[in-house]
């Protein structure tokens, strides 16, 4: 390889982030304007940007209104940006969800909805389904997060709780015509899934919900248990005509921001191994399987040879146990160092770089991390001991102290975590 | 695919173990009997098995001593087999080391020694260097596993404190001849890793020893530290005349049954793919990162096409806080079983086994299991609760109720844990 591994490793993210930013990825599935009103809805982390990118590109008349978490607004001149709470939603997100719906009525055909839709949009546009109050929800939300039940159910239950989620928002639209743009964070990339999919028609069922209920023995409120029972919490399914106008595309994803690391790996010489999209658990253990592949490929070539780059996504989770500076990115990076060992007097070096697609792991405004052959040695003769740092899940302040830590701001966009590991 | 998901994972595991059997791996490494006397001998999980293949198949008069763990003997005719206690050593390991060592005195050029290692060897032979006692040697190991240090660097200071390891006990060998036949359970398959290697020459120094001791702050008991300081604690290092007459064969690995599994998927028409012959951490997380990459076979078909199987070997933990009756295997497969989540409505389906190929995962004879599509649903429809199971450590009780346990018995060899996940 005569690339520097750091700088190619680098390289390989910023080709992630890019492929995943609203500024590129808007323009392309921007339709004609309409002969009517336009007008632009959206949630999400990103969906701000996603806002700015679409003023930018759309030469007649619109208004708007989109919601973004607290810190993450960007100017915008036309469309009303509104900040809330997330993860758990606070009154001014339920304010701007009964805006949005009153927005959306009167619309006729000749109108043009389009909705920005991202990571964290649930969150932020909480509607309760009738009766049902925010303190209910979280009751629930609490009940369900400890019930075992997978991401899907939880997300079936909370669509059949919820006035704005599961299609009811596009539904409204009607007979406007509906173009949904959606940036996903979450595994298998399901519209439905991407902020409780307020826009796109759900399949499942109110029976489906209180299936669930019964199977991991869950105890609703009795309004919530009502909503369900009656049907009158049923979401918007497919082939309803309300829905007949509305078209989605998936701008940008985990995996197309993997696709684009590797495409830049490929250029460089250097085959690319996209092992997951969504690969989640406890960073740590994450780490140590991928260190036990990555020496896989060192001492046999497998999956595949040298020079090689293992590339992932998803999102891992931190167990804390210490009091230190860290995010999920830079732990699991402090971890695969541990778990690599002293590197080996022969054969291929390791490094890897892990980071957030958003700018932030953790608490602060730092990406994450590079790791290098010599990462732990520097460190034990810089006076640090890279395992007491992993145990006070201190990883940013390791690898802040090795001058390795990766800053780019804010990038306006989230496709989630991003890990590659060159094995070159 | 034509075959049953089932019968061809099981087909897999069985070639994976057969690849690792004694009975057909020691034939072909054996020498031709010498001039001299032959004597075996030999410390591991797996060597008394060793002992009753060579036995099988040497022609001329041998005698023998091999130490192996309690209820691992099997009948010999000519070898002596000594059972002792396995992973903390006990007094009847202490004294068969003794008397190996006062075995192998006394040999001629003309004389042949066949050594039998397997993984366990190393507390199964256990001999204090001079001075230190066997209480000295077990404060050391609580300390070194508590200190962070790696599996590499403990082995280092542990070969440097005893007085038959690093090559010692092929030293005192000489002039004889030495073919070391070794099946292997470490991750890397280094020679002095597999029973911290009595047979074979230690690169590494007190030196390097002593600067793990202080790497990780560790205090020694005053023998151990003047054994290390005065230097006579060193090992046989590479070029010692005494080791000339020594060779070394690897006769079995995690990496060769792997290997033979993988060939049994080719030959049904499955792409395999070895993610690593020594992936580690907790089972439960592993699970999910391997579910994370099943689901981006049939989601993207990377890191390859279905219809494959991604195979590893290695050895998990489980951090014990249930009471049920688990092992490190079928705790993997039930939490993959729940990071999988409920089967696609489409898209191929993903079958799994998990097995420790010694025929004894956790502490009943029950080798591992089978995981299939439907295997959460049937389980509740019997009454269980899949996560409940996972949470009380009670793998072996939930795959057992769905007739779904692999019992092989004993299977007399040892090349760690078998995973197979079929996406087909």
């Amino acid at each position: 390889m005569t690339t520097v591994p750091r700088e190619l490793l680098e390289r390989m993210f910023k080709a992630a982030v890019e492929a995943a930013q609203p500024a590129h990825r808007i323009a392309p599935f921007l339709p004609a304007p309409p002969k009517g009103r336009t007008l632009v809805i959206g949630a999400g982390k990103a969906s701000a940007a996603m806002a700015q990118a679409l003023e930018r590109h759309w030469t007649t008349p619109l208004t708007g209104l989109v919601v973004t978490r607290y810190g993450y607004a960007v100017p915008c001149e036309r469309i009303r940006i509104v900040e809330a709470a997330h993860p758990v939603p606070d009154a001014a997100g339920l304010a701007v969800a009964r805006r949005m719906l009153e927005l959306v009525q009167g619309l006729g055909e000749d109108d043009l909805v389009i909705c920005l839709v991202s990571g964290g949009g649930s969150a932020l546009l909480p509607l309760p389904g009738e009766g049902v109050t925010l303190e209910d929800k979280q009751a629930i939300n609490r009940a369900l997060l400890a019930s075992g039940a997978g991401i899907t159910e939880m997300n079936c239950v909370r669509r059949h709780l919820s006035g704005i989620k599961g299609g009811r928002l596009a539904a409204a639209c009607h007979p406007a015509r509906v173009v949904n743009l959606l940036i996903s964070d979450v595994p298998g990339d399901d519209p439905i899934d991407i902020a409780s999919g307020p826009t796109v028609a759900d399949p499942s069922t109110c029976a489906d919900a209180l299936a669930i209920v019964r199977r991991y023995g869950l105890v609703l409120p009795p309004a919530a248990q009502r909503l369900l029972e009656s049907g009158a919490g049923e979401t918007v399914k497919p082939g309803d005509p309300r829905l007949a106008r509305v078209t989605t595309h998936l701008i940008a994803s985990p995996q197309m921001a993997l696709e684009a690391a590797a495409q830049v790996a490929r250029a460089a010489g250097i085959t690319p191994l996209i092992l997951g999209d969504s690969i989640e658990g406890e960073a740590r253990e994450v780490a140590r399987v991928m260190a036990g592949i990555a020496l896989q490929v060192r001492r046999h070539g497998q999956p595949l040879a040298p020079p090689c780059v293992l590339l992932s996504g998803g999102e891992t989770t931190v167990t804390l146990r210490g009091g230190g500076r860290g995010g999920r990115n830079v732990e699991f990076l402090l971890a695969l160092a541990l778990a690599l060992g002293e590197p080996a007097g022969s054969g291929p070096a390791i490094h890897a770089l892990a980071a957030d697609t958003d700018g932030v792991d953790g608490a602060e405004e730092v990406a994450g991390a590079f790791m290098a052959p010599h990462t732990l040695a520097r460190a034990r003769a810089n006076g640090m001991r890279p395992r007491d740092s992993l145990d006070d899940n201190d990883a940013h302040s390791f690898f802040a102290s090795l001058g390795d830590s990766l800053v780019t701001g804010p990038t306006l966009t989230n496709v989630n975590d991003f890990r590659a590991i060159l094995i070159a």
